[in-house]
This record gives structure tokens, sequence and C-alpha cells, in this order.
């Protein structure tokens, strides 16, 4: 089955922004020809779920071709009707019918790109199969928190961290099988 | 002059408890043998800092000789006055004034060994100057957070990280030095 995987900066007091969507924190670790494993991370993945929020905001700072790209599938999350453009749908149903679609259908790993809000939606049915967290090393003290109160408790499996000259720090884990899930090693032989 | 160190265990999303100071997913990284460093660390401790719930708790949980066993001065930090046990001192006053005044006195390292209220007062007055955080393989979804909203930002120095077999990842930075303090380097040379 395919897998749904996180890969997201967070400060080490869990903040994915400061107020006001400030993302100038990340600046901390920018590192010309240090793309942290995003590129390697991206080959893998044929579709991208974003909260419509984070869609708008990525937009406009960086341009429509960051999604509408006709690379891969993209599913943003809205409220409101909206037509599809090439490969960038608008979907406003039911998240986990969504993922659990995509999850059955062939395909390589799916991403979920944020934000906040559709990050919790998902752990709340847990619906994230890995989790690559990379922490920054600042305090940011007040912000949008990556994980918010309310979610059930989920026991992960630790895979490997790696660090960075910046200081930067990837974690790595995935979620832990329950006891009728096949282990890992098949089902990467199965697919 | 000496430095206050923060050493505590947080689930992934960044909770120290679960609700009703349940701490049982600590359980999921208990190993024979394996203190994760506490040993070494304390080795260099010779002062403790910590909330009177934290206290009352620990006194219930292990006993009164987890902290008033003479081996080391211990401040709780409590709206009530009380008298003093043997090297246990109940302080009510401003916590900044006792944290900067132990701090330009002569000995070994401070431990402030929580709750999350005395951290995050501490954070608020930029005194903690060590982060050794273990963070482990668990969501939790609810709980005590180890750093709550409302703090300044404050950039970290990323030190090192360990791993271990139990999937717990312990980070370990320091608060990272304005430009009119003496570097690390030099202030180790002075003892």
């Amino acid at each position: 089955m395919r897998k749904l995987s996180l890969f997201i900066a967070t400060s080490l007091d869990g903040y994915i922004a400061k107020p006001n969507d400030d993302l100038s924190f990340l600046k901390l670790v920018e590192n010309e020809g240090e793309d942290y494993g995003y590129a390697e991370f991206m080959a893998n993945i044929d579709t991208i779920i974003l909260g419509r929020k984070t869609y708008d905001y990525v937009i406009k700072q960086i341009g429509s071709s960051h999604y509408d790209n006709g690379q891969r599938d993209v599913y943003v999350i809205t409220r409101t009707e909206r037509p599809s453009a090439g490969r960038t749908i608008f979907y406003t149903r039911n998240i986990s019918q969504l993922v659990n679609r995509l999850k059955s259908e062939k395909g390589k790993s799916i991403y979920c790109d944020g934000g906040a809000e559709v990050i919790n939606e998902l752990l709340k049915h847990d619906l994230i199969d890995e989790f690559i967290i990379s922490v920054i090393p600042i305090l940011l003290g007040d912000g949008t928190r990556l994980f918010k109160d309310g979610r059930p408790e989920q026991t992960l499996e630790f895979i490997t961290v790696k660090t960075f000259e910046s200081g930067l720090t990837q974690l790595h884990y995935k979620r832990k099988k329950t006891n009728n899930e096949p282990p890992t090693l098949y089902m990467s032989k199965k697919g």
C-alpha cells in the first residue's frame, strides 16, 4: 500500500511558523547546495495533499508553477468548490476517504505539504505513515504548532536521525504497525 | 559563570506528560542498565530548581530521599512559605533573581527538574543555558506541553544528538551566546 509522508521543518519548541505565517526562521539553515534531502524525498512522490491556505501562500510566494506544473497530482483541501486546474484538484469532501482511496490505488508515495490543520486532521485518523521532521535550532516562542492538542496516541518506530552543519537535525520515524498489518519487508517486496 | 541546564524527556509532539500527570509513556524506553546519561549529567549538578507540584509528585511517587538527601541544594519554587528541610529550600520570591544569584556564585551546574511552569518562567527570562531533550518515539496527542506559547525567540547552538536502541533520540543544544559574552572555550578554561 502507498504511504503518506510528512516532510516538514519545525523549531525545537514545535512551531512551523511564527505568528502571521512568518517563515523567516528557516533562513537560519539556508545553505547553498543543501536541500536537506528534499529532492531525494520528492523523487518518490507522485501525489501531494495540502491545505488551501498553504496552497495560496505558496502560490503567492513562489508562483503557481510550484504545484501546477503537471508533474504530480495535487489535492488542495478546501471548503470552497473550485474547478480543477490541470492535475490540481480542489477537494471539498472527506479527507480520510480521499487518503484511503489514494492509498488503495497504485502509485508512488503521497506527500502532505501542510498546513497544520490538514496535518492534524490526518493525525486524528492515524493516516500518516512516515514522519521526516527537521528540527531547526531555535525556540520561536509563539506561532503555529505542528502538533495540536486533541489527537489520539500513536507509537512510532524510530528509523534514523541525520545532522547537518547548520545545526538542523532531521528525525525520521514510521508509524508503528499494528499486529494485523504485514511487516515493512513484505510490503516493499510486493510493491 | 555556572550554567542552568534542562534534562528532560518529551514525546515527539512535545508533551512531557499525558493529562493527569500520566508519565507511563516513559516505560516505552525503560531498559535495564540504560539511564540515557542521567547519572553522568547529575554528577556535574550541585543545585536543583523545581516547581512545587513536581516536587510533591516525585516525593509521593519515589519518596522524599530523592531530593532531601543532603547531596544538593534543592530550591522548590512555591507560592506558600514553608520552613527549609536540610538543603531543601522552599522559595517564594522572584525566580529570575534566584537564578541570577545562583549563577553568580561558585559551584557546579544548576539543574531545572521541571515542571513546565518553572521551565517556561525560566525561558521567558532567557535563563536556561543548556538543553538536553530526550525525544520519545511516540505522539501522545494531548497533555502538558514542554514549551508553552508566549516566550521570546531564542536561537540555539546545536551540540550533538545521541540515538539509543529504544528509539529515544537525545538532542543537545546550548543557548547561543550574544556578542558581549565570552565564547565557551574561554569560559571552560576559567572553570
